[in-house]
């Protein structure tokens, strides 16, 4: 039994503010915004098994080896852009930058600075701001830092993420994430010895990045609880079928799940996924944790209650192999600590 | 000498009323607004040469030869459920859907309705209202009608297209085009006998859809001049270095030009254009007429004066190439008219 849990964030994250989301054209409240930490650190506080750590790890090393340089420079080179902007501008409005224009054809190229916005971010949920690399990096480094934990010996780590990651492709941001933070922990553990590595993602939302990152490879099994892409976001991945190719053949999957559904019948997708993952016998297991399939979510239609997350804590804590969660998304930030902490209580017990 | 010049337009064009376009995430003015057409069509009837018709045809099985089904059935369903929802809106808002999440895969697919928002439509100037498809169809229509004209034996006709049609792709709508109106007069008049047509192409931007489009045919030549793509839309293609593909090499030809271009430096290009033209020996001459490239224009960086474009006309004229000219963009509305009319008149003169 656990005493306590390392949980790692990065004060970087409260820097971190889009100031909206475009939804079919119009200006939408941005989601993913600071409420979510504030929510989390607010409500692991008053817990007794919250070790609540800042990263102390560099992540650019390991971004490298999940990410295509030519996205990471223009990630960089679009936050500088951003920073440029709001410093000439006099009344130092937020500059954030959404896509207008995106590739109409395959393997597109420009080199002009709107183009780049739609070659480089798949929707108009992920604005880019001066501090939007730096931030994503740090977030990137809190999974490292999680990651290294498990080398050294411990057995359950949180890793306080944010921005998300779960989205972001090899070369592409969107769905509020700009480094895929649990593939980047992955690659660290791999490099650093471990031969095999399951990811389990009970995001709402699929984790189309992770899932695309990992799908020719045999060394990681990637396996998601989604919403069916044909009701949400991200709408183009998540099917049944998408099984891994090449090498990776047979360590993808995908439980797609209709709306409304509740604990019992999310349940029986959590015990198949489970199976499937202790079956694979990774030497690590990260999972990436998303609290959106909550009943109040604003933006998602499951209906899981709070009480329902320590179960699912402690089902996969059942497996027994060492675990690090890295936080995805999550957006009653009325609830999402309180959610956290049920978890997380799950893996303590 | 021409006498006069056939015009044909529809009245469809009038209801095609985007509410704003979207740029950087901000709603901006709709540029591609009625009082083009307005400008226009005042502008004409102060001639002697202008006879304005109302086009007779019907566009749809023609349309099919260029656009995929998916695509076309997109449209049709998208205009409706945009009809349906204004109806069912208490204000009577007129109902308009642009995309929010573009494809982060090749090949993708999705059945959802938000997806395909993304899916078949590349940017967020291009929303798609109650009667896109219709006016779509229907501008398309007025191509058809001057294509059968050249067929009938008249040398210089004039498509009053609106929407344009230059930046729609085989499966995607953008650049304020749903149905590339002189593709689909291209395949009309393959189908009704002819051998070989060039499209010139003098839009300010690059005909993206149109070059697409014909890309890998040996029979239709593809000439435009247009701003460089790393300056401006729609940035993916128009370049140099893009020459046609497979039996369709040496039969697409791009001149990119430098900002503040004016008239002597603009007309080398276009006599480099009217060589590789004639050099073809095509049946019929299709022109997208864009006056975007006007000093004046809003969204457009070139110096062309109202007077040059009746050189222009009249040196395109002189190849002696039966010829059909397809309204394309231009966005000074207050000019737009005379700078249409100077260019008709350099083909009448």
């Amino acid at each position: 039994m656990n005493k306590e849990i390392p949980v790692i964030y990065t004060p970087a994250s409260f820097e971190h503010n889009p100031p909206f989301e475009v939804f079919n054209g119009r200006e939408d409240t941005a989601q993913e915004n600071i409420q979510r930490i504030i929510s989390i650190i607010k409500a692991l506080r008053k817990t007794d098994f919250a070790n609540i750590q800042i990263t102390k790890d560099h992540s650019l090393t390991w971004v490298e080896l999940v990410h295509d340089k030519t996205y990471l420079d223009y990630l960089d080179r679009a936050s500088k852009s951003a920073k440029e902007e709001e410093e000439k501008s006099k009344q130092k409005i937020q500059s954030a930058s959404y896509p207008s224009v995106h590739p109409y054809l395959q393997n597109a190229y420009t080199t002009s600075p709107i183009g780049e916005k739609g070659l480089y971010v798949f929707d108009t949920y992920t604005p880019i701001m001066k501090n939007t690399f730096d931030v994503a990096l740090e977030s990137a480094a809190c999974a490292i830092t999680g990651a290294r934990m498990l080398l050294e010996g411990q057995d359950v780590v949180y890793a306080l993420t944010r921005p998300p990651g779960h989205h972001a492709e090899k070369g592409m941001a969107g769905g509020y994430c700009y480094v895929n933070n649990v593939a980047v922990a992955t690659e660290f553990l791999l490099k650093k010895g471990a031969k095999k590595i399951a990811i389990f993602d009970f995001d709402f939302h699929h984790g189309n990045g992770t899932q695309d990152i990992f799908y020719e490879r045999p060394d990681v099994m990637v396996v998601n609880i989604n919403a069916m892409p044909n009701n949400k976001f991200p709408y183009f991945t998540g099917n049944e079928h998408e099984l891994g190719k090449g090498e990776g053949k047979g360590t993808n999957f995908n439980f797609p799940l209709p709306p409304l559904v509740k604990d019992n019948e999310y349940h029986k997708a959590v015990q198949s996924s489970l199976d499937l993952i202790s079956k694979f016998k990774p030497d690590y297991l990260l999972v990436s944790a998303g609290f959106d399939t909550h009943e109040t979510d604003p933006i998602c239609d499951f209906k899981l209650t709070t009480e329902y997350y320590k179960k699912l804590g402690r089902s996969i804590k059942s497996l027994g192999i060492p675990m690090l969660s890295v936080q995805e998304g999550g957006y009653a930030t009325d609830v999402l600590g309180e959610n956290v902490v049920s978890y997380l209580k799950g893996l303590v017990d």
